[in-house]
Formats: C-alpha cells, structure tokens, sequence
C-alpha cells in the first residue's frame, strides 16, 4: 500500500470526481469548471490532520486487525468530509474577518472573479459533505447518525463563531467581556467539537458504536481541543515565528486569547489599566507594552503550569476509561500536541 | 380552531423557543438576544405561502379527513423549515447581490451591529433546520428521507445559484451567455426545487410515501416552478408595481430574464444591437429602448402564448396522475399562480 497521505489524496480525486458529475445537478462546462478549481484551492491545501485522524482512529479501533480495501476508503472519505467542514468554515470565516492569506495564498474570496460568490461556494462546500455522505454510506446502519453528527458539530461550530462574532466584532472594542468562561465557551464550540471530537466519533460510528455510550470519549476530547487552543493562543504571542509559520497578530487585533483574559484575571487595577491603553491597537509600541505585562505577570510560567495541569488531568482521564483501543486513540491525540511547539 | 396563519405563527414561536435553549450549546444572554432579534428580523415576515403549503397540501393528501393536533404541529414545523430554508437564502443572497431592502425594511446584513456577521448567521438559520427536524422527527420512520430532501434540495439550489452568480457577475457584462437552456436551468435550481417541490415533498413524507414513487409529481412540480419564474420576469417589466409591490429593474440590472432570453431569440441582428447597447445600463433612456424592443416583438403575446401552453401541459400532466388526492395538490398550487398578477 501506498503511504497514507498519498492513498487520502487518491480519495480526495475520487470524491472531486463524483461531485463534479453529480446527478442531481445539470452542470454547465463553466459551472463544473467554477467547482473543479473551488474544491483545489480551498479543500486539499491543509495540513489534513483531522481527516488523516480517522482512518489513524479507526486503526486503532481495530486492535491492529488489516483494514480492507473499502474500509480505507470508507475513513478516508469520511476524513475528506471534515476536511471539506473546515474548508467550508476557513472560507466563509475569511470573509467575516475580512482576511488577507490563508495557507500561504490569497484569500478566496480575494481572487478578482471570486469576490462574494465565495459566500455561496462555501455553501456548495458544505452541501458537498452531503453529497459524500449519501452518495457512500446511505445504506450503512449507522448513516442517520453520521447526519445527526455532522449536523450537531456544524451547529456548535457556528453557535462558538457566533459569540467569538458577537464579542469581538459588536461595538467598541471593550476588554470587560472578556473571561475565562467567555473564552471557554468559544473555543469549545467554535473549535474543539470539528477537531478533536468528531474525527474520533467518525470512527466510533464506522467500527458501530453508538455515540450516546461514548459521552466520556466526547468529553475527554473537548477538553483537549480547549487546551490545544489555549497552546494555539500562547504561541501565537510566545512562539518562535519560524517554527510556528506565521507572526502572531492577536494583541493588535483584539482576540479574545487565553492570554489576555488569564491577564485579567491576574492583573492589579494599575497593570488593568495598562492592558486596557494598550491591547487591540495596531502599533509596535502598544504591542510591546501588552507583551511586557504579560511577562511581569509571568504568563508563560501560568501557562506551563496550565500545560502539565492539563496533561495530568487528561492521562488520568484516559486510563480511567474501560477500553484500551480508545484508550489508544486518545493518546494518540494527546501525544501529538502535548508540548507541542507549533 | 384559530385560522391557520395564527396557528401557524404560533408554532414559530414554540420552535424559536425550543432553539433559544437548545442544550447542545451554552447561550449567553448577548448570543441568546442576538438569534431571538434575528429570527424575528429574517423568518416570519414574508408572505409564508411556501410554509402555509406545506400544511394545505398534508390536509389534502388525508382526503379531507380532520388533522389531529400533532399533525396540524408537525405539518406546520416542517412549513417553518422551508421559511427557514427561505431566510438562510435571502440573508446570503442579499449579501451577495449587495442588496439595500428586503422586505420592506434594510437587509438584515445592512444593519450597522451585524454586517458581515450575517454570513455566520445565514449559517444558523440552515442549522437550525436540522435542529428542529432532530427534535420533532427523529423518531419517525421517515426521519432520513426528510433529512436527505432537505440536503439535497438545498444543494440543488446552491448549484443554481452559483450558475446565476457565475453567468450575471462574472466579468463583463456579455449577453451571448445568456440563452433559454441557461435561463431554465437556473430557475429550476435556484427557485422551483425549493419553493414548489420541497413543501409537497415534505407533506408526502409525512403522509408515508416514498418520494422515488412520486418522480412525476417532481417533474410537474418543477415544471410549475419554472412556469412561475418566468411570470416573475414577466412581471417585472409588465407587471402593475402597484400591484407587484415593486418597481421592476431586471433590465437595468443585466437579469438573465426570461424577456431577454426570448428577445435574444426572436430578434434579428439589427434589434440584437439594440439589445447589447442598451441592456443592462441604469439609465431610463436605455431602459425604454430594451422595452420598445420587447414591444415590438410583442413578447406580452409571446408571453401569454407560453403561459396558455404551460397550463394546458400541466393540467394534462395533473389528470394523468393516478391519485385523486395528489392531483387536488397539484391543482391547487396551479390555481394559486395561473394568470397571477402578482
């Protein structure tokens, strides 16, 4: 067998081919052609950890035990469908964030002919998952529950970008929103939900396990996903640029970042009112002077902490779980961003 | 019994109710308040006829015998789905085609707190569909079928959408890509799946039919649908904007209309040039040569040539079907729009 990433990528054309002939729409030459180009440019460009999650899940699931032919595809194209959720997500996110690049490209939505037909591409994206969902596993037993799913996460996906919306964007930027709980919350619905757990639910349902017995896997993984979002938001301020690819520009655009509400919480009346002169403006000083509060208020010693924090209280929910092949699957997890640098 | 439209309404409020405080998310009051004003702003306040067939077309599928209440709230959740359906469209169209009105009032995007946080609330509006089939009809035997209608008619439409969005906004404004196949094709998925099909499909479900036993009811449902966009491009040049509540500018605004499509096919090369110099410019004198020119190819006769033709196909279509009660559904949405004036 070919590698993994190459035997997803083959699964990827299958699935673009399918589309772009699907029967229950007349294409044009032009409209297959505005798809074809859609899908490369937004679909396949990440770094396709989630999808590559479930077939690495589902192996795990199995004990070891050879997948078949049709079971590699099977994890594959429901991998490709939350790749497609994220592309659907990143694309229309872009627009409400008013973006310049995304993985290392203009923005969709940039692209002089695109222009706001990206709103309805993402929806095509979306609808997509869709198609691939009826078009592959209509006749599984568990296919309503791979609908519910899909839908429940998109759901709390969008109801976590709402608030995330709601209080970035609404009105004067205003520090006193922001909290520990209202970051939870944001990263929990708007992140955790499509990255962490549904991959692995995926799995559950192809190896026949019914969801609502897994409400401990479910939380385990959230958890995670916060605190791979908290990691997200300490390295967007104290990782090194080279390595995480990008220069961190939270403070200047006034995110709501683990950071800024552990601050908050630790700051004195003084040290607030420097975070509120200083945060959310787009200018080196005003920057350094957040920066060098956070250090005063040894944020990356708070985070460390949060870190082996969190690494013990996920092992000793892991082990506390009956099942060693989920066990297996959610060390696996945990041992790819545990520390991680980028 | 109150009148249907109150029953109707009241069940729009239980259902926005019941998403108020969905316990798969964690409201806060600013994101509870934000989706209770949106609702308010977006679903209800339409003419409701696409929701309101839903429940007709049920009533007359029972043979007139009397709904019992969970029947009457059920016919009238799945209405609400389509009204929801609706909004998630016209929220984002009107993004797309940088609309001003809707309704009578601003677009919901051009309030000054929401902006392009419209997109993420288009977004919703469509997830809450699957929330409210998950809590009302997850347990129906026809729960899957409902889910797969819904996906696949809303990618129906999304795909007409695109060729419209791709064939008006791409570019330079170029007429030869305009032409009657073009012209069917983008009023059958973008209008006639979702608004005349999808409310019938709904009412077959619920009555225990299998929609792959009713392809001709689709196929006289579409064509009806069809039939019905084109009175609408009809209207809109001919039509009393007194009476259409509206002044038509699909001329101005380079519509791929189906008087434009005719005119293109009618006209010799000296009233082409007429047509490509003037169609399409926001100028009255312009304007009044394209509508000289439909005059005088006559196409007010053309037009009511192809409405005549239209009934008689669909009524012929109508009275071949084997089911008395199918055909009172039928007719019924035919005599709401044979020689409409609005």
């Amino acid at each position: 067998m070919a590698d993994l990433r190459s035997t997803f990528l083959d699964v990827y054309s299958k699935l673009k081919s399918e589309l772009l002939h699907d029967p229950a729409f007349e294409f044009t030459d032009d409209s297959r052609e505005w798809v074809d180009r859609m899908l490369d440019y937004n679909v396949p460009g990440g770094k396709l950890n989630r999808g590559l999650s479930v077939i690495d899940s589902y192996k795990l699931l199995k004990e070891g035990k050879e997948l078949t032919e049709e079971e590699v595809f099977l994890a594959s194209a429901l991998g490709w469908c939350i790749e497609w959720l994220q592309a659907y997500f990143l694309v229309l996110d872009d627009i409400m964030d008013n973006s310049h690049t995304r993985r290392g490209q203009p923005c969709w939505f940039r692209l002089p002919k695109v222009g706001l037909i990206a709103v309805n591409d993402g929806i095509l994206l979306r609808n997509h998952i869709s198609r691939i969902l009826k078009n592959h596993f209509r006749g599984k037993p568990y296919y309503v529950d791979l609908l519910d799913l899909f839908n429940e996460v998109e759901f709390q996906t969008a109801c976590g970008q709402m608030i995330d919306l709601i209080t970035t964007l609404e009105g004067e930027k205003d520090l006193t929103k922001y909290s520990l709980s209202k970051h939870r919350r944001i990263v929990q619905y708007k992140t955790a939900y499509y990255s962490f757990y549904l991959p692995v639910a995926c799995a559950l349902l192809m190896s026949g396990e019914n969801l609502d017995n897994h409400v401990d896997v479910k939380n385990i993984l959230v958890d995670m996903g916060i605190y791979f979002q908290v990691q997200d938001d300490f390295l967007d301020c104290f990782g090194a640029p080279e390595t995480i690819g990008k220069i961190g520009t939270d403070i200047e655009d006034f995110k709501c970042s683990w950071l800024v509400v552990k601050a908050l919480e630790l700051c004195n009346e003084e040290q607030k009112k420097v975070l509120y002169d200083n945060y959310g403006k787009d200018n080196a000083e005003n920057v350094a002077k957040v920066k060098a509060l956070y250090n005063e208020l040894n944020l990356k010693g708070v985070f460390e902490e949060y870190e082996s924090k969190s690494y013990e209280r996920l092992v000793g929910a892991i082990e506390a779980h009956p099942s060693k092949a989920v066990q297996s699957v959610l060390k696996s997890f945990l041992g790819k961003i545990y520390k991680r640098q980028k």
